[in-house]
């Protein structure tokens, strides 16, 4: 296997205002692919929602590996198809890694099958993200928790399914906690919660933060397990014709269980 | 808590065929409802797709404390309203239980994310459904397995989220295996999914197939757990304002990691 | 089936020094007895590591559906024989709830299989203990969150298996997170972990903490699944004798793969 | 990092009958270290039960970063000492693989905390090994299933806790299922168990059989995760003493909750 093809998909409208920018100037994407680029491990793009087809065209993600999403104010102008072409890409095996306020764009929320809210305000809380699993790939060489001293507070009850794995859970001095780091799988693929990313803060600029996207990026990445067979299937076995000579109503199956 | 209310859904189209409607006179909502009423302990209704509101009215689902649900040939005449009116009382805490072909409903697999698409022959072979976890309150006062003369065969790969809790696994003659009790939660409901039920095999007339059907209303009623508080939320501890008295510059976010 | 039986045993060592008896005069247990047999839905015994054999005779045990379990500095007074009886009673279906400092006893830690390590701390400190499960009958008639304004810290890593369900996380004022309500099915039986319960507070005295107990009861009590059949077992199918009539060496099971 | 360091451990008792050497004339370890090596990717050692300390030295330990273990007629011969060194090593981070019958060895009844039976028997059958979670790295490169022409059976209730993952179940000609492809995390360590591997049959010399033990050695490789702090732990947040200037009637616990 080569490279990695990484995806770094923002919906990039924040960083259009001045105190925003003045923070991701080259956009969220850009400092994920940034950050990412320096491991030296991996062929990263970027795409955004207001390029054409949201910079998601098939040919683009017919050659991600691992798609990166952060969304926040504009859900709902990412087009159904686009959504639902994301959803089948990730379910065809392709990675998702759903950032922060992504817990709402339509791509993970659908693969969940709920409503995704949780409790939040910005408030420039600290933020503590534990690492309760330490033998997950994802928690590969970082510390026993990662201290962000603002970020804005999410909160539980968070509405998503139980993930198949929890690798972190968030505590915030305001007094919430948080399950942040969640792994799925579904489909042929896998899908990473991960809850820190406001656009109010450096965040993404933390390496810290960005091996923990690496380490994600490499989970998510493909299995490349087997392509299962669907719909009608011959049997494997030779279970003959046990009703063979019989007349119809011998064979009525509403005798079978008198 | 009184009795509990069970609505009991069926799609009812198959049994107008003489050769079903020989084995399920009364449609195969009119065979469980009958067989999950000699419990006495169940308030129960039945509801079908050609009734108004396919039989679930506003009133009806309101009023449902655990719905059953069997459909096969006319997931799509569900109109969508229906169905996200379904999806929406499972996640606001009434139980949901999901029958044979139920699997490719539209509430099954908005609920679950993904496709659920699996292997299947018609075929009289004999499934044998394992209970591989006997501490799980749906294994109450069954047998080690319950071996169905002969079923449709469904097959793995079934494309369904990592079921929070497996209950059963079946033996298929021809070769195959099956996840055939699959628990989840959603949102502040509960979903099982239970794979016997072709409406050419008198299965729901056993008593087996009843208990389990039992034991999974009694785990799927409602769980009366806490209606979380969702959105923008206070503070709960006094974290005060960190950086009151700060310049603007001091305060900018960009400076965090500096 | 009649009232649950219910055994609650505590170590009952601290109760003897004043300041702690002055919070339970009646040891923990006489507290939890007395707080859960409000319910009137329960036989409640109780048993302490003084009396004979731990006042766990093969009667009691054998009676008990759900054993309640508080130790914290004497684990090892307890005999492994002692210990090794309510593993094999919990394995054999008996409901298990350890509290707070009992995640070290040798029960529980033998039914784990891990160390079951924490961070600790005695300093006043508030507990938040959030929800996140409201679907799970633990979670029964609870708030979003139970406040505790004093008990002793417990912080993660807590070096536990990935519990089956997990349906509490707590907040501590001084900055960790714990995972502090684990569900775990272990043979036919079930084991429920609950985090708060220091000797010093006077936890146990709550409503909303003796509610959890009553749910945790409700969800522990024995399933009553099929007790499998272990060890050598005679084919269910007749698979014949495939090898009828070839010679030993077309037998050798080392020329199958050739 | 550099290569992986991988110890295949086997009982090596059997090999010396006549029958069973025909099939491993060096051994089931030899058998999979030939298979193994010949991906190039691993440091492969082996160690018997025969050698001094089982060769397993705390050397030979402290170098190993996956641990393949396969024992059937001599679980009890392997000391306790040794079996206790091999359970901390894997809760320190060391992957551990157990194979087939070793599903009843100390190392993995220890880390399990159950007893770990089922059903099992000597009869030529076939077996289907399904892949059910093909979104998993262990089943990279795999085909939808492996079929073996003869093994061992074994047959649910499978006594274990309840996988992490479940990646395989097994179909057998009998009429029985098997959870086949089981992975756990313990401590820092992950484990994997894998049914097949009877010594009477060459299961061992198949390529998809060997792939899977590739992929599982790749999944069980040390996570590098945090070591945990753990025991006394200092409050990361300056929580003051909220009961300074108060008197110790105040300051009484009993009080809190009146």
């Amino acid at each position: 296997m080569g490279k990695l093809n990484v995806t770094v998909w923002n919906e990039f409208l924040h960083e259009k205002k001045d105190s925003i920018k003045r923070i991701y100037p080259n956009g969220i994407h850009g400092a994920i692919a940034e950050m990412l680029g320096k491991f030296g491990e991996y062929n990263i793009r970027t795409a955004t929602l207001e390029e054409p087809e949201c910079g998601l065209s098939d040919e683009v993600l017919d050659t991600t590996d691992v798609l990166i999403w952060w969304g926040h104010i504009a859900h709902d102008k990412v087009p159904d198809e686009i959504a639902d072409k994301v959803c089948q890409r990730a379910l065809d095996g392709m990675g998702l890694i759903v950032l922060h306020s992504g817990h709402l764009s339509k791509p993970f929320k659908k693969l969940m099958g709920t409503v995704c809210r949780s409790k939040w305000r910005e408030n420039d809380e600290k933020e503590r993200i534990w690492v309760i699993e330490p033998a997950h790939p994802i928690a590969r060489n970082l510390p026993e928790y990662i201290e962000l001293p603002q970020e804005e507070t999410y909160g539980e009850r968070f509405e998503i399914p139980t993930p198949d794995e929890l690798v972190f859970i968030s505590w915030f001095s305001g007094g919430e906690v948080f399950r942040s780091g969640c792994c799925y799988k579904r489909g042929l693929g896998k899908v990473f919660y991960f809850r820190p990313g406001h656009e109010a803060y450096p965040t993404f600029y933390r390496e810290d933060i960005t091996r923990v996207l690496k380490n994600a990026v490499d989970w998510a990445k493909p299995s490349c397990g087997p392509k299962p067979t669907l719909g009608h299937y011959e049997a494997l076995e030779n279970v003959g014709d046990k009703y063979a000579g019989k007349s119809d109503d011998e064979r009525t199956h509403k005798n079978l269980y008198k």
